[in-house]
């Protein structure tokens, strides 16, 4: 399909393209954003999308600053249009009024955008010019309405009525792979033949969020260990040497490692949605599986107990991180790890805590070897969630909670 | 994909939504739709997404009013907080200070789609939605506002980008033909043998839009024929008994019926993008291709000539066709003709007029049997768009100016 | 694919058969023949090959009888060669004695027939012409052995191991579809209605066997409803106003009709493996299915009561029914009846006969309107066909066993 | 689809297979080839063929010798059959006396194979089981006719009319492109990176031909290079620093590696039919493609020189390598160059030779370093071809006769 339609839009440009494009060279950047804007059906539409697509690609990065300028002030609402609709609208409710007013609280920079995305490929470039935008925020926040609308109309389209869950093994196309390996943000892939051992056994699983715009680019992706029991290490689980057990044979599925891959797509939350997912797949798939759970980082612990004032020498790194990921909180009363979060979020509870279940150097680094296993259990997410999202209780199990009731009582 | 997807949809649903799904009955739609706007994350949005949407199929048109007129005045923006937050945004503008003001602005309704979208076909489902809207507007015109918001949402979704175009042949599966058998809106396909006529012979094409979230569902579809030469006749073009030629040697595409499928997505144009998709097409399949030409109906003919003074008995068809088309124009001075707007729109030019093209009741009836060719050179197509759109003058070639002429001198 | 393929080959015929194939316009078939058998390498056998099965479509029949004629006398093997030979592979066994051999004891038509099956199409088109030497064969019995060549060449191609399962459904090609209405044997298909009756439904299911080189055409097809209970009536199965029922509350799927579709692999089995590999899909989808039947015809009871000498008036259709199933036989042991030999020798049972089960006009002549359900139970397959197959015992159930009985103690 | 097979089957043999497995295990091979061989219809027959099967694979060397003497001796034909029949059908040919004689001519062991790969996945596995022959034939020419026959099957199988062309690219799954790795036979490929310079460049193709019933396995594959005129340096082709051009500008496509990965399908053409169909391919989808050539190795070279009395230092290493593949022959005429053979066989010719075109140590060591482009012209291809087969005479240029002549007239 893809292959048919290069070749359909390789001649389609030659013969079509060719005048347009040389009459867009001559202009700036603003008059390319104008014209596209005012282009009536999409006759030179597409052509000047493509054209100022291709512009913003060889953009320097102060040139990009400079587009992003354009957006934020050139294609900016207007306040005043936007009173008088208001106004207009509460004295007569009807289409005219009530298309003047949502046009008017609606800046230009949303329908460029769409415009934009009239060509093949354009989802992904649009994708990626929010990932330069987003890196300039900290310097430039002026630019933060146009990130506000980016994000808008990305909330709108990577909807999760449009992704699609495809399943990522050893018969995945090569050039998705390689983005798995360059993806992957948990624990590292270091080599094809490590990737190999992730995606090929029988007992492994990789599942990914598409979105059919981008369809070589993976959203998201969570690799799934298929395990017997419950595991409480990540090197034991990804050991080299390690002899595959078949599928069938599983009781516990364990996502071991979920990797958000798009930049320009951060605050746009696949998560809770793929792990659900999952859940659902492999249960259909396997009947023998039990138990979903992941085996967590604990990224925050060393930070916070650097922090507080905890006599840390006094207890044991397993009890220390119960009580972490039960008490540990920011200011508005939520868990200060942001994996915790994510999970609790979606409505898991904290299972088990183990030390000495990340001996790599950043395990060490980061939660002196800790790791956690959030437990998904279907009958009780959703109570978990509300409670969590209501009254900020945190669902564990009775083993966590007198682990970390060991730290409380002398700390 | 589709097999396995109904499969491990169905057994999820057993296994997890029936708890939550037990709950939502006992809900009202308005409690429904705030439990689902209130909702964080998804874990129970889908659940309540599905019961949502469920309720509303089936629901009775008076329900369905009903549920309309909740959307326009419950999930309304709230006038004093768009006053309030474009003051604050215009004071400093800032992330927080813009997004509320964006928040503000956009009716809870549009969140609710979005929302609603996150089920597996949901997407149909709103389309049909909004198709239900449309015929309650006339009576009810204070819900049009609910209609921008589909709009608004539809034209960000239907985006150019997301669409896929697809041959539809005979080798299609059954359940997108019949719905082209349905569909057909210029001339009516009466069978699977008439529709087998269409599409399977070497010398004719059909070619649809789709989205992927609606996959066996085309949104627009247009039927064309490979000739020798341009056609000034449907019936011939379409002669059951005709003999097929191999498409290798046409010179001559004809697009003889292009047909909008979803009522849901009135106002949301793809016919434009989808001819010149399929020039593209054909003319690198085919290097013979010559020229790119449609057979159309010229529906207001005789509805402007039984409104206009002129003697037709003067005139003979083919002449008074030419000057309704060049001449015949609405007080925005637009052409009259329904079909003339889209063609000349879309850069075509009037290449010529024919008497006793269409000799169907209908064609007797809206044309008196004249039918017209509209050409889209590629060269040109650019040129005469600007013109059409600019200065509303209409391209033709010297034949039918020279017919129009002939009219008008006389009248 | 195929569409790119048909682009591919058309562009590679003109650019390179073209010299070749004018050539081979001059030619006789016989010479034709002898130069495609004696090509080397393929760089003019595909162009050879291609004229010759060019030609043979536009023979008229007793052209055709000319060319199997051909095949049968010219293309033979020679006996004193095979004598010689023999005797050399005896006298020394190695790789060019025994080469030597099996090259004398093959007739050079098996190896046209390998040769002509080069090009693309040529699989489909060599089953065609076996159709037409089937026909010839009564009235000229000398071509048999090339049928026999045929038939060993066909067992070895479409070995169950090249063959694909399909589900055939209402998402399935038109063109694939217009088959099964043509091909339908038992209970004919009337119309696409008709046919969408029988494949759209949640509780109906159609499966055919394909092979990858004629992708387009079924080689034999399963009809399949859902129900609960075993049916004992096609056309209560079968009605028009029926409403379907979840496939998932189905406790019974029952194949109503199995439809050989090419004439030219009569004598080459699918119809175990196609029944065997369905109860096996379908068991694995649906996990409330306990029991697999069939609800099949009786074609031979009523031309074996006419035969016999059994006084019709004093029985009950339906024991009658059991009666000819069990007992009526051929010389060779063999039951009687077709179906029941076919379902019989998969290791089936005898499960019930019905009267008033097939009310058409065809149900009413062959069997006075009986028919019969013969039970897959996969526990007993194996034992059942050895029995069969062995000792010529038939399985049925008591009930059955009980029927004939009854009129065995009275005939 | 693999995916849901793989299900099906798994559950398939969980619910059905076992009570036969578990009496097979207690079989000798030689009873379990009886039990296949005289198993009717395949209800038993699919698992003695996977019995079979795994025993096979689990088999020790010896065993597996022991296993093909079987062969050998038990399932071969026996002569006196093949008198008698032979006799019956000369006094009389019917169908009878045919598949009498075509029964006794064929051993007992061809039909073993066929019975064995009913099972999904056998064909590889017979491929295998003939891969493990072929290493015994030299010290068992015993064991040669059982290869024979393989050979024919597999003939038949694998003919042109049932493989499928596939392009092989960076998007192709991985367990496929690793086995391009594995299996490059010309210039190795040394790593992941290496293969994606291989594929993913636009001026980069390769191309394989594949079996449906063994579908991740390449049958032989081809890489390509599209460049601007004809290379005279493999290393220059396979730079890693080299800079790709637009595939679009190459007026010449060059195939510089052609592997074939099946030792068990050893002596069953590819080569000719796939650079054939490449060449069309290429020039539809390139149409600015105008040559079509090989960069080759000439492996025989120095080997040939070390055997003839020709002396070296007299002649350079261009002038030494044209002589060679134009008089170097075999006893019975044919070039003594296999890769000559090869593409001279198919019809092309010997355009130019370059000195200093591989460097590598094998290129070195074989033919010091010299290359041969084989130009495939589409106008000249059969009847070089003719010419090569019929008087042995070689196709080349004026450039190649005259160097060539140049040593000859010296030597």
């Amino acid at each position: 399909m893809s292959y048919l339609g290069d070749l359909l839009s390789t001649v389609f440009e030659r013969r079509y393209r060719k005048a347009l494009s040389e009459k867009a060279d001559d202009q700036t950047t603003a008059e390319l954003c104008d014209a596209l804007l005012s282009s009536q059906g999409d006759v030179s539409g597409v052509t000047l999308a493509r054209s100022l697509l291709d512009r913003y690609a060889n953009m320097t990065p102060d040139e990009k600053l400079g587009f992003f300028e354009y957006l934020a002030t050139q294609l900016e609402i207007v306040p005043d249009d936007v009173q008088s609709t208001i106004h207009a609208y509460c004295a007569e409710k009807n289409r005219t009024t009530y298309s003047a007013f949502a046009s008017a609280c609606e800046p230009k920079r949303q329908e460029l955008a769409r415009r934009l995305n009239q060509v093949p490929g354009a989802t992904g470039e649009l994708v990626s010019m929010r990932k330069d935008l987003l890196k300039l925020l900290k310097a430039r926040p002026e630019l933060e309405p146009v990130d506000v609308d980016f994000k808008h109309l990305f909330a709108s389209w990577f909807n999760r009525g449009f992704l699609v869950l495809r399943p990522i093994n050893w018969e995945s196309p090569a050039d998705i792979l390689e983005k798995i390996i360059a993806y992957e943000a948990v624990h590292a892939i270091d080599s094809w033949d490590d990737l190999r051992r992730r995606l090929k056994p029988d007992d492994r699983r990789c599942f990914g969020f598409f979105h059919p715009a981008m369809a070589d680019e993976p959203l998201i992706f969570v690799e799934v260990a298929l395990t017997k029991g419950i595991p409480n290490s990540v090197q034991a689980l990804l050991a080299d040497e390690r002899v595959a057990h078949p599928a069938e044979e599983a009781d516990t599925a364990v996502f071991y490692s979920i990797s958000n891959c798009q930049a320009g797509l951060a605050g746009i939350s696949f998560g809770n949605s793929l792990i659900k997912q999952v859940v659902a797949d492999l249960s259909h798939e396997l009947q023998g599986l039990e138990t979903f759970v992941t085996l967590s980082p604990i990224p925050g612990l060393n930070r916070w107990m650097s922090q507080s004032g905890l006599e840390v020498q006094a207890f044991n790194t397993q009890a220390l991180a119960a009580h972490y990921l039960m008490e540990a909180k920011r200011h508005d009363g939520m868990p200060y790890d942001p994996v915790a979060r994510f999970h609790l979020g979606n409505g898991a509870q904290i299972h088990a805590v183990h030390a000495e279940a990340d001996t790599s150097d950043n395990g060490r680094k980061q939660s002196n070897g800790a790791m956690v296993n959030y437990l998904y259990d279907l009958s009780q997410i959703s109570q978990n969630h509300e409670q969590f999202v209501g009254e900020k209780s945190i669902a564990a199990s009775d083993a966590v909670k007198t682990l970390s009731a060991s730290v409380a009582a002398h700390a």
